[in-house]
């Protein structure tokens, strides 16, 4: 049984691994002022090409969004999310437990565009309703699909323009900066006002490195995150595992095997004729297949099924990783095969 | 210069990073659901001799309190804490956080006695003061002293005859279980209505074991997890370091170790006849030394001075732990004797 | 200038002053614990003709809600409402403000069916999301219709079967209850968990009457009313209040008149041939006018423009109320028929 | 049975009532737009001789102080208030359930002095603790102490210095400012960040104006009100009364008059030897009398037994009012004289 289940079913890439167990005995500062959590800070810096932003560590992405989220928005102001967005179906309501509503509109293949938002804004318009205040977006997005630079640029003008925040959940940024062509790590300051560089789902243990680039955003940070118990005793083991993954182009190199494993899939599932419920090259693909193939995939293969298309389709979502095997790709690559000819 | 600041200022255990490293390309099922995560709770419950109680893998001390307070109290409800208590002092406030008062009380040695908790329930009478629930403890406590079975039971009695439940911060709950003679991780469900068992500062990278001992408490309870960022996507890395904790006796080896180092200091320290603060026998020790001695020692090793005794003398805080070196705690004790002597 | 915006423009039906007049001087209790909410609670009990459901005054609607609601659920349940429904769009976020999430259903006419909530506890599987806990309803709805008994026991009978909640929202109950036949006020307990009787849009200064019939609700409500500043100091201003409304008729005798008054208007605007956003025969109606008439009615009346039609007709809204004028409601009549031939 | 228990025991001075009658019928804007609450509003500036301040009107006490702190503060911030202090101990939790801890201190008779707050901030340090970031002072306190004007420039300039807002509690503010010499409202706006004039215990229904003087404390506020209830549907309620109290000078006369009758009852208890728990000019008082006599009082009059002295004296609470009757006083002193006599 191999799992396309998704990108965090094993444990960290091994050089992760080994930079723990060099620096194991070493004694250091405790939650996050650490050398290898400053460095790290400092080597990131360098890498978005800024010196005027603040970044801090954390271990998840439910735990950055909500830290990040309850510490820049006053209690009347909300969030706007497009309808799959991470924060409003799969956090259990983490946002508003810390008292704040999340607007839901509709999107695009999972992106906001600026017409969304401004919908949202003319509804509201006094005190009985929330104040809109801070975007929300993913990318790469729930289901797989990027944003591009002009894209970024259209909501990020819409949102200065409007007193809004761009907030980019990077839960997978890794693959969604590898899909396409124009848009890199240093883009994103001068695009939005805070973003997370995930490492959970790209080769760490655990680990997000949340970026805030709007001075207003940055003033004491570190109290909101031990009141939301996101300070680690042990700081290190976060500041060392984005040490090892920028140090040199191992993130990068992750997210594009990642990306290359789920473009293979896609290459052949397309060859065979069968449709996809949207376009991605990122590392999440949703092809849609017969039911009865993906009930003899479902025998060897671990995945789920997203959505019934009609009664003889559905979309399935396959994940790929750091740690796809290209062997075990192409083997799920025939079995497809032989089961679409069966 | 070697530090006796904390008990997390290296890594982890080796045996830790070894099990990590084997599992590490294994697929598992992420949030908490794998096999070694399930079997982590098996065996806590075997370690504890109890089948009826829940066991949940968090990450730290911190998130830990949070998450099960907030999810264990109605709005109205409030917990009483004594003065020195960790979630009063050092958690920036995540209690209140999420809506709840703390109610300090000053209680013997850091420690609760049921007449502390008496005076406040005689005090709250009616809807306009909050309502006294859960009383809050740390065991070993903030200030080194250790609870002994006796302690517990007035306590735990005190508090089903009140309606109160009863909550042990575990953090360090290994040193304090080998502190003293008569209590034992299997007394523990009979006597509180949760704790938590710390691995974070016993030798683990992170994580913390609640168990939730009264069964109105255990409903839903990973939704609260999941409410609050605590389930981690990779949540193998928190079973997989218990397994190896308790799969032999290692969690209270290294918590013995850590308390004989501290015996080794506190022992030469009386000899030289200072005093301490307080009578500890954990792996937290406070001797008074003078100021002149303490201003010697600083050049060599980390550790906090903590309160002010009189024009001459201060008490510092000595933390050992599983990773103190018999040898270098012998050249401490050497500098104290020579610093002294100067 | 005549106003039609809305149910609460003038001040207390007179014999509610008069009562005010009457006791002002008397000493009493504070709290609600004065002999005038005593027996209006009493009272409230023989009108519903229910002995074991708890009864509190409070303030407003929104007040009541946010209470009611933040005390029913814990931190990882949500409310399901309609879109329409006044706590999701026009509280300003109060319910997410205490932590919990609403989940927006799309309804039928303002009103919610059994199939809409089955629609959410399908797509609502684990830890993951909320858990949908609690059914919220308006009656009448945001848009003046009214549930009807049938409707009502089928939304009780699927929560009960869904281990749900059900809370009905009664600002304007008693147009509710007058705007249709087989529903009455010694329906509701039967029927839904908790309820409240909507004061302040019928007749009285404040005052909402929230009504607990669910025993596991009751306990320490008064604790979460102080909590939330919902405990008048002069908690008689409410009981006396109530005790005017309910001693006689008067609640629905003015309810009725509010009924009666959009009725007219209803009536006369069909004869006309102008359509309705939707049927109702409570106090608040939604004709469909030209946007010229509309300009011309502006001129001496107040309403609010709801909702473009098509380029040339718009929605308003029309609210009528105890204190509705039947002369003015004539010549508005007389208003409409002369802008409609102009 | 007379009740010298609180200053809310009376409905409202007749001349409010008879404002409510005259203007019941006329038809008004809701949720405080109406004109009635603009004029106050207005009449208050004059009053308090700024302009630049902001005024909104609330119903009460706790809603007033939960609301304007939530509203002021972020969430690792915390408030500094004296043991006494309302909000620490009669309001449910109601601020630390907004998510806000209060830092107990112990004060003087009631009053916060700047070296009660410089202890607070000199412990804390850093961002494991809470952020200190009000003070809350009560005026007249709990215990019937009143501020003079060097207190408060002491307070205020301390607060300035290090970046504290001062925020006062004005329940009981008529009586603090007629019960000395140097201080009046038109001092408060360069001495506090904001205070409320309590109108509830000094004549009204309800009402609160909370009055916001530092710029940055403005913002959105009526956002805030409505989240937490607090915009009342008819604000013209509140406004009304407001403008009754304050058009010629009957809310001063009204807290003279409670003055004067505890001050009446002060003099004579004095004349019998009796001591006082603390001096108190304002309308609540606490005499130490010998239990017998309290017993022998209580027969006839309410009031509560506030804290036991000795084995043969207590300390009673008694409060007077706008409403309390010379010749009400005048007997029970008479029986006081009689009882002692007894």
């Amino acid at each position: 049984m191999y799992s396309f289940k998704n990108d965090y079913s094993e444990g960290a890439h091994p050089r992760i691994l080994n930079a723990l167990i060099e620096s194991n005995l070493e004694q250091t500062e405790g939650y996050g002022e650490d050398n290898y959590s400053r460095k790290a800070v400092e080597l990131l810096k360098q890498r978005i090409e800024r010196d005027n932003i603040d970044i801090h560590l954390l271990s998840g992405g439910t735990q950055t969004n909500l830290t990040a989220l309850s510490a820049f928005l006053k209690p009347h102001e909300a969030v706007i999310a497009v309808r799959t967005g991470h924060i409003l179906v799969h956090e259990t309501g983490a946002i508003e437990a810390t008292g704040h509503k999340i607007i839901s509109v509709k999107g695009f293949e999972g992106k906001l565009k600026p017409a969304c938002i401004k919908a949202v804004l003319d509804e509201h318009e006094d005190e009985h309703m929330v104040k809109p205040k801070l975007v929300y977006i993913s990318n790469s997005t729930e289901i797989g699909t990027v944003y591009n630079k002009e894209e970024l640029q259209d909501l990020s003008q819409f949102c200065q323009r409007n007193n809004l925040l761009l907030y980019m959940d990077g839960a997978r940024l890794g693959s969604a900066l590898c899909a396409q062509e124009d848009l890199t790590l240093s883009d994103l300051p001068s695009l939005v006002d805070a973003f997370y560089i995930g490492g959970t789902k790209n080769g760490a243990l655990i680990g997000e490195a949340l970026v805030i680039c709007r001075e207003s955003l940055k003033e004491d940070f570190r109290f909101f995150m031990k009141q939301k118990g996101a300070l680690l005793a042990k700081g290190r083991l976060l500041g060392i595992q984005f040490l090892e993954l920028f140090k040199d182009g191992l993130y990068f190199d992750l997210a594009k095997h990642a990306n290359q494993m789920s473009a293979l899939i896609s290459e052949e599932v397309s060859k065979l004729g069968f449709k996809f419920l949207v376009h991605s090259t990122s590392n999440q693909i949703f092809p849609i297949l017969p039911n009865q193939l993906i009930a003899e995939l479902q025998k060897n293969y671990g995945f789920y099924v997203w959505q019934k298309v009609d009664e003889d389709y559905s979309a399935v979502r396959l994940v790929t990783s750091w740690a796809t095997k290209e062997e075990a790709v192409k083997v799920f690559i025939k079995d497809i095969k032989t089961g679409h000819r069966v």
